[in-house]
C-alpha cells in the first residue's frame, strides 16, 4: 500500500513547476490522534495556492516549507478516523495534500462532510465549492451588489469568475465578463448568459468599459495588474471593488507596482476591499442552500476542465495558472 | 470701490504659483438673481484645490477654466443678497473666490450661515470647519474607528490631520501621527496629545510602524505616495484606510504609480475607501454639535498659520502645499 505525493523541493520560477515539485512514494499514512486519513478522489487546482510556494512572508499565510507535501483542496472518502464526528466512509472536502491519501486534522484543514445526493460529486469543487463561496461572499458581502447594478468580473471564464457571473446574473445585475480569447468570450455569452464579454487579448478593455453607460458599480477582481488599471477610471462614483485575487502578481518574487490609476479610488470615492475565503469557512451553511437551489434548477452551471491521474497534476496546475482552462480545473486521482 | 481677485492664467508647474496666477482689479460685483455678494474676511488654503488647477479631467471635479477667478473656501459677511434665506450682514462660509468680494449662488457654493457666538471666527475654518468635518467623516463614517483601536494619521500636523488626531484621541483611540520635522512632532505630542509621533524626514516610517503592537487598525491618509507604502504591510488584518487626499501626487500632470505594496490590501483583507468632503456638505448638523462641544471644552484646539493681506495669498498657498505650516493656513483679507 503506497501513497504517492507531490513534494515541494524548490520555489518555482514563473510557471516552471517541473523543477520545483517531485512525485514521491511513501507508505500510506496512519491517522494520529484527532486526525483522519482520506483516500482522495479529486484535487482542486486553485490560484491562491501559488502564493504558498513562494518564499514571500507577506502573503496571506506563511510559505509552505520546502520539503513539504504540497497542500491543496481535496475531495474523497475517509479511510481512517481518530477525529470525533468523522467516520470511515464519509465523503469530505478539506485542505489536504496533493497525494493519493491526505492526512489532516479537522479544524486546521477546514474538514467538512459533504452531501451525498449531488449527482456529480465534482460540484463540491464547483457550484457548491469554495469558488462558489468566494463568488457569493465577494459579490454579496464585500461588493454589496444590488439588482440593476452593472457588475464586472475579471478572469470570468475561470472557476470563481464563471460562478460570479452567474450569481450576479441570478441576483438581477447586468453582468460584464473579461476573459482571454474568443472561445472563453463565447462561453461567457452562450453558457453563462453575461450581457457583454470583453476579450482582453484583442479588445481595448479601457475603451470598451468607457462605453458602459453609468459606469461599473461593482468589480469582482481576480487578477489585479493592467486590467485593474483599465477598470478604475471607468468605475461609477461610490463603486465597490472586491479584491479576490492578484493572479497577475503571484509568480513575482517581490511586490510589484500597484495600479497606476490608484488616484481614481479618491476621485471616484471607491471602496476596495481584499477578502479571502478561509475567513468564510464557517459560513457554508449561509451560502449553500441558495447555491444548491440554483444548481438543482440549472441556474448555476460549472464547466469542468479535468485531468486524469495524480501524475499529471502539474499539467493541470499550469493550465489553471496560465489561463488555458475554461471553468474549474480538477484532477481525477481515483486509481 | 474696487474688487481685487486672483486669476488663474496658466496651469502651475509644481509649486510655482507666481507664474500661474495674477492679481487683477475690477469693480465690486453685484449680486445677480439668486446670488449673494460677500465681503471676505478670511480665505482657507486647502490642498484639494490644487487639483482644480491642473488640466487633468479625471479629478474629482472638472478643472477650473484658465482665465477664471480662483475658487476656494471663503468666510465673511454678506453685503448684497438676492438669495432667499440670506440677508445682508449674515456671517457665512462657502466655496467662493480668492478676492476681496466673493459672488456666489447658495446651492452650488455650499453657502452656510455660521454661528455668531464663536470667540475666534477663524474656528469656522478650524474646529468647526470643513477640515473638521472631513476628519470626523473619515474617522467615524469611513474608517469606522472604535475605542481602543490604533489609529494612524498622516500629514498629522496639518489642518485636517491635527483635527483627526484629536478626534481619534477624544473617541478613545491610541493615536499615531506622521509629520515632517521635530517641530511638528513636538506639536503632535505636546499640543495634540498623540501617543506616538513619527518624523518621516528622519525616521524609518516602515520600521517604526512595524513596532506597533497589534498593527494599525485604521489609517487616515492625507498623502498617499511612499508613506502609504510604508503603512500597508503594517496594517492589522481587516484594517480600514480612509483615503482623504493624495497630496503627494497633486502636482503631477499625469497619473503616478499606485502603492507598490498594493497586494497587502488582499493579504491583510484591508478596506480602502476614497471620500470627499463635498459629499458630506449637507451633514453639518450631524457633525457640528459634538465638534462645538469639544471646542468649548478645550478638547479640540486649532493652531492657525495666518498670512495677512490678499496680495500674499500665493505665499500662504505654497506654505500649505509644501508642508511648511503647522495647523490651518488662512489668509486674513480684511482691509
Amino acid at each position: 500500500m503506497t501513497n504517492r505525493f507531490w513534494r515541494l523541493d524548490a520555489h518555482p520560477h514563473g510557471n516552471d513547476f517541473a523543477s520545483a515539485f517531485s512525485l514521491q512514494n511513501e507508505d500510506v499514512p496512519t491517522a494520529g490522534p484527532g486526525q483522519v486519513v482520506i483516500k482522495n478522489d479529486y484535487l482542486s487546482m486553485d490560484a491562491g495556492t501559488r502564493m504558498w510556494i513562494t518564499p514571500r512572508t507577506d502573503g496571506y499565510q506563511p510559505p509552505l516549507p520546502l520539503g513539504s507535501k504540497m497542500v491543496g483542496l481535496c475531495l474523497g472518502r475517509i479511510t481512517q478516523s481518530q477525529a470525533e464526528g468523522f467516520a470511515v466512509g464519509d465523503l469530505v472536502r478539506c485542505f489536504g495534500q496533493w497525494a493519493d491519501y491526505a492526512v489532516v486534522s479537522p479544524a486546521e484543514s477546514g474538514l467538512m462532510k459533504l452531501d451525498e445526493d449531488v449527482a456529480d460529486v465534482r460540484q463540491h469543487f464547483g457550484a457548491l465549492g469554495m469558488n462558489a463561496w468566494t463568488a457569493w461572499a465577494g459579490l454579496v458581502e464585500v461588493a454589496k451588489i444590488q439588482p440593476g447594478e452593472t457588475v464586472l468580473i475579471s478572469a470570468a471564464a475561470g472557476a470563481t469568475g464563471s460562478l460570479a457571473c452567474q450569481i450576479a446574473r441570478n441576483l438581477g445585475c447586468k453582468v460584464i465578463g473579461i476573459a482571454g480569447g474568443p472561445d472563453k468570450c463565447r462561453f461567457l455569452v452562450e453558457e453563462l448568459g453575461v450581457d457583454l464579454a470583453i476579450d482582453y487579448k484583442s479588445d481595448d478593455v479601457e475603451a470598451e468599459l468607457a462605453k458602459v453607460e453609468g459606469g461599473i458599480n461593482a468589480y469582482f477582481d481576480n487578477v489585479g495588474g493592467p486590467i485593474l488599471d483599465a477598470v478604475l477610471p471607468n468605475m461609477a462614483h461610490y463603486g465597490r471593488i472586491a479584491l479576490c485575487g492578484l493572479v497577475a502578481t503571484y509568480d513575482k518574487d517581490n511586490a510589484t507596482a500597484g495600479p497606476a490609476r490608484f488616484d481614481q479610488i479618491l476621485m471616484r470615492r471607491l471602496t476596495i476591499s481584499g477578502f479571502f475565503i478561509p475567513d468564510f469557512l464557517e459560513r457554508g451553511t449561509d451560502f449553500l442552500p441558495q447555491l444548491r437551489k440554483w444548481l438543482d434548477e440549472g441556474k448555476l452551471v460549472m464547466h469542468f476542465d479535468e485531468t486524469k491521474g495524480l501524475e499529471h497534476t502539474l499539467d493541470a496546475y499550469s493550465r489553471m495558472l496560465t489561463g488555458r482552462n475554461i471553468g474549474k480545473v480538477v484532477v481525477d486521482v481515483r486509481t
